[in-house]
Order: structure tokens, then C-alpha cells, then sequence
């Protein structure tokens, strides 16, 4: 089964492919999509959509994965990743991949096995599970390979659980 | 020139169309793209996304005006409201159609000529300067029609000082 995480961020915005039957995985590609600061924030969500509908178009998963929104640190950081993840989920639901989401805690479980793991053991974990030589450079990158192994080895989510307002 | 105003919100995202010389305006479509709340999060920014893109379509409005995020009231709202507006401002960018965001203070400033009006002052000044024989019924079009006013009085917006991070 092929897999897209995807690492939404203000500024930057993870992506992750991987194929697995669910205990080997192995990655197909990952990157960043990174938008101009100087440029209107909608041409940034606009940047971000287009690519992501290339991605989906280039790699075909059979499902996606996406970081549900963390919101402890800053209101406005929070409302702009929130306006990115608009646009994301209106991109992978318009191309009719199934889409599951997973708090932060549910990722570092599923890739670490401890739900306060360090940024750092995430990105040695996704690392050894994917067979790397060496650690994901860019830590977006990682982030969203680390929800599509989450995706790969939890299966999709009680939906009933998860209803928005 | 024809201004689309749209007021995004979390269950609700109103939208108006108005023709205007910057004096005179005149309303050409107004409603409210409702989604239905048992749909998982992601296909409802989808139908808002999709009813948007269509009626962009349809219109061609030369200019968009939509509300900034108001976040007084409970942060799971508004970040569910960001999300819907990312979508929102994607579609728009996607058509080429210039946005302009205004404050709920600015945007009441301009129609009402005082900040702190109330919703029913808004709504009987969208029926006046539009010259309806009844105000508009949902209150969610009235404000999409207000921000599109906004825009008519009040220009495009200076878009170094809004510079997102």
C-alpha cells in the first residue's frame, strides 16, 4: 500500500511517500514544499495546494496521512497552519484519497513507542524503519514520513470518534 | 466592478456577489454554502471549495473580499474557521481573482461608519445601501455582502502591512 504523510506548517510543509505491507516500509519520496515569504499568503496556500496535487498526481497513494493541528505554542501561528491544512485536506479529499489524521502523541507512539519522544529519537526512528543510511535531513520531511508509518502500522481512524463540530 | 464578499465560517460560509462604482452597489447573487455536518471534516471544505470555485465561475467577479480570522471566541472554532478560509483563499487565488482582507472592524467601519455596531445594524445597513425591500435573511450573505461593500469604499488593502509571518 502506498502512503502520503503530509507535515503542515506556516511556512513549511512537509511531505513523505512510502510504500508498505504494513511492517516493511520503504520510502518512495520526500521533500518540502517551500513558499516565498514575500509572496500573499493565498498564493502561498495556492503554491502549496498545486504542489501537492502534483505530488498525489506523480505518486498515486492509496492513502494520506496528516498531522491533526498542535496549538499549545502561539493563536496565529496555530490559524495560519490551520489555513494551510484547509488547503491540503481540500486537495487530497478533491483527489478522493482516504484521509486519516493523528494527534502528535499518536505519531511519536506509533513511530517511538513513547508518546513524549524528542523530535530528535522521531527522526532516528523513521530513519531505521525506512532503512536510511542516513537521518531525513529536513525535520518536515521527517514529520510527514513519520504519520504515513503511523498510517501504515495503526490503519485508518474511527472516523464516529473524530466528527468535527 | 463586480466584488465577491465571502464571510467563512466553520458550519456556514455565506457569499455575496454586488456590482458598484464605488458609490452606488447593486446585489447580483447572495447565499450560503451549507455543508452537512455528518460528512468527515475534509469533504466538507471540499463542497465549500467546489460551490466557491463555481461560483467564481459563474460571477467572474473582478475583486474578492473576505474576512480576517476573529478568534475571541473559542480556539477550536477558529481554528476550524482558518481551515475552511484556507480552502477559501486557495480557490481564489486559483482564479486569479485579486483578495483584499478586512477586519470585522473594519469592515463594520465601513458599512455602518462605527466599529462596534451591532449584527442587526449591519444587516439593516447591507439592506439599505443595497437597496433591498427586506434585509437579507441569513446573517451569514449579509456579512459576505458587507465585506464586498468594504471592499467598494475602501480599495484594495495595502498588502505590506499585512505581510503574514
Amino acid at each position: 500500500m502506498r502512503i502520503l504523510g503530509v507535515d503542515c506548517g506556516s511556512r513549511r510543509t512537509g511531505y513523505g511517500v512510502i510504500d508498505t505491507d504494513g511492517v516493511e516500509h520503504k520510502v518512495i519520496a520526500a521533500g518540502v514544499i517551500q513558499t516565498i515569504p514575500s509572496h500573499p499568503f493565498e498564493r502561498r496556500l495556492l503554491e502549496v495546494a498545486g504542489t501537492l496535487r502534483r505530488l498525489i498526481g506523480e505518486y498515486s497513494p492509496e492513502a494520506a496521512a496528516v498531522e491533526e493541528v498542535f496549538y499549545s505554542a502561539n493563536v496565529k501561528t496555530a490559524l495560519k497552519l490551520a489555513h494551510v491544512r484547509g488547503a491540503v485536506l481540500t486537495v487530497i479529499a478533491e483527489a478522493g484519497v482516504p484521509l486519516a489524521e493523528y494527534s502528535p502523541l499518536e505519531i511519536k507512539m506509533s513511530v517511538v513507542g513513547y508518546g513524549r519522544a524528542e523530535k530528535r529519537q522521531v527522526q532516528a526512528m523513521v530513519r531505521s524503519l525506512l532503512h536510511l543510511r542516513e537521518a531525513v535531513e529536513s525535520e518536515d520531511a521527517s514529520d510527514a514520513l513519520a504519520a504515513a508509518i503511523c498510517r501504515a502500522t495503526r490503519g485508518p481512524v474511527e472516523r464516529l470518534q473524530r466528527e468535527p463540530a
